[in-house]
């Protein structure tokens, strides 16, 4: 089994698969600074909510390695003030959370090194540098077992010769290593369960074709590329026994951000009483956040949709929108499959009772 | 105003404006032959339901004219059969018709050369290619004659500063040139109403951003282009106050097919309380097929996904699936826009007045 690695710890700097070159050019960036990091998340070359919360994470180690050095090595000459460091990582943490607004896991990567530090307020620069390292070497790891016990979960609702329809990537690209949705699937698949996928290409990035669509190939699972808008020809033909997407960011009322064209798969599915599924890891959950109407959504450029690559695709100077994600209401969520177990029809009581077990589980 | 002309019969060949090259390049395909016209069609240089309906016109009248040259001419040497000629005249219809089996326009535009035929045969080779070219000319003249008069009709259900979405290219390149969908957009604007458009890029062939939005910046009308699966974001905001799409084939009971996404969009209408509008011709209707399940839904090639231009999209070797049009049932649809009116709620007992509308006016 191939296995996919689209972020790699080496010890001194992060390597990150350039998900813009993929299929064709399987190139990583190697990222020596906390604005080569930052870059890399701004212009996609790594993308998907919990994929980019893990990137966050070894932004700031980047950062705060840098800053700790000059006060670690043997030629030590300044004072070392923690406070100062500490608020030198909530600045850098503040700016990676504007990057990319929509996914909340981005802003919870953040949390977990920012708090890790203040636990650190007596160890030395040198004990910090290890003490964060271990910490995103942790968060690393459990990215990949939680997606593997949602993997676990969400395969109970996919029954032998299920057809599947799945949008964006929430796969082994958009994690640490296995996928949310994707992972449901991939776990299916190895189960020994016949399944078939259809994917969604996703304009504008094309997420589908480009990186699920790889994914899938490498794993052997059969499926077949579709354009957007033809998910609902297919849905409508009875042809899709359920659908299966990841998230960005969960409401405490249960509203799903996701990938723009999301809402549209959801309403197509309550038509065609199709099974409408969610697959996030509890750090997707924003509780402080009443609902997805509050959610900010991202606005990218315009060009992504106006041109591809060196190509143009509509007229010169015309006015384009590019919103990245969109709002599915948690009525329309048949079920929300996470590493503490299936919620099903969640809503704001559900949703409490899973935050509450989230402490259980950390 | 500038005019586009997508389809020329200049006395001695048919100009195809050629859509494949649009926005950047506009070029004129010069067809000589049944065959140039034949893979126009197939190649999508034209597309849209009327415009191939017109485009078919063209073809048989310039194969009638081939064949009937050789009686024609001062140095006839051959006994003309009327029999014969007419047999090769239904021969060629046929293999247009399956050059596109969706648009019902085209099989209607080659019965009515078909037709006129017929009435000519006892006329001389000479004066049957007088009489095809006149009917070819007079289909060409009828069909903005028709947009013309579908426009100020659905032109009634534009609200002064609505906003309107549309899908794909019903547009003056659609048709002989002045639009269905996008006549009703025209007709409200050069009425004075301040309108704004969202145009669907309509994947694969992009139909919306590289035709429609094209189109709409000619005529200075304000639009906005977006990806397919954005169109759900902003009718679940409340931005879009009416939907209007063309259609390619309508079944007797309403049922409408049309470009792939259709379906979707009426499903989204439907969610969100919207007006879902679809503006045609009467010749799109087809009263043999009872339900729009019986409607032949034409599968492209995959490559209109996997490539754009010399350009890869998705992993090489995968399979894909192009199905080009799908299936909008009527309970779906809040009216259909004809040259004879607005049938609000279209159902079977409103299609059969419809028709014997259609005779009243032909």
């Amino acid at each position: 089994m191939k296995s996919i690695s689209p972020i790699i710890w080496n010890g001194l700097s992060l390597e990150l698969l350039d998900q813009r070159l993929l299929p064709e050019v399987e190139r990583y960036v190697h990222c020596h600074t906390f604005d080569d990091v930052k870059k890399c998340i701004e212009k996609m070359v790594v993308r998907g909510a919990p994929a980019i919360g893990v990137t966050a994470v070894f932004a700031l180690l980047l950062t705060a390695r840098k800053y700790l050095q000059s006060f670690a090595g043997p030629t030590e000459k300044h004072k070392f003030f923690f406070s100062r460091f500490q608020s030198h990582l909530e600045t850098h943490g503040a700016i990676l959370k504007k990057t990319r607004p929509t996914a909340v896991n981005l802003a919870w990567g953040v949390e977990r090194i920012l708090n890790k530090s203040r636990n650190l307020k007596k160890a030395s620069p040198l004990e910090i540098i290890e003490g964060l390292e271990e910490e995103a070497k942790i968060i690393f790891d459990e990215d990949i077992e939680i997606n593997q016990k949602i993997g676990e979960q969400g395969a109970k609702l996919i029954g032998d010769h299920y057809t599947i329809l799945t949008h964006c990537n929430a796969g082994a690209l958009a994690t640490a290593g296995y996928g949310t949705a994707l992972g449901v699937i991939r776990s299916a698949f190895r189960q020994g369960k016949k399944i078939m996928v259809y994917v969604d290409e996703t304009r504008p990035f094309l997420q589908g074709s480009r990186l699920t669509a790889w994914e899938l190939q490498k794993e052997g699972i059969p499926f077949s590329l579709i354009v957007d808008s033809a998910a609902g020809y297919y849905i409508s033909k009875k042809d899709v026994d359920c659908i299966i997407v990841g998230a960005d960011r969960i409401a405490a009322n249960g509203d799903v951000a996701n990938k723009i064209g999301t809402y549209s798969l959801a309403v197509l599915a309550k038509e065609n009483d199709v099974p409408f599924y969610v697959a996030a890891p509890l750090s997707t959950v924003d509780m402080s956040i009443d609902s997805g109407k509050k959610i900010t959504i991202e606005e990218r450029d315009a060009e992504e949709i106006t041109k591809f690559r060196e190509l143009t695709l509509a007229p010169v100077g015309i006015n384009a929108k590019n919103p990245a994600f969109d709002i599915t209401p948690a009525k329309l969520i048949t079920a929300l499959i996470t590493e503490c177990g299936i919620i099903k029809l969640p809503d704001q009581n559900k949703m409490i009772d899973l935050y509450n077990k989230r402490g259980e589980h950390s």
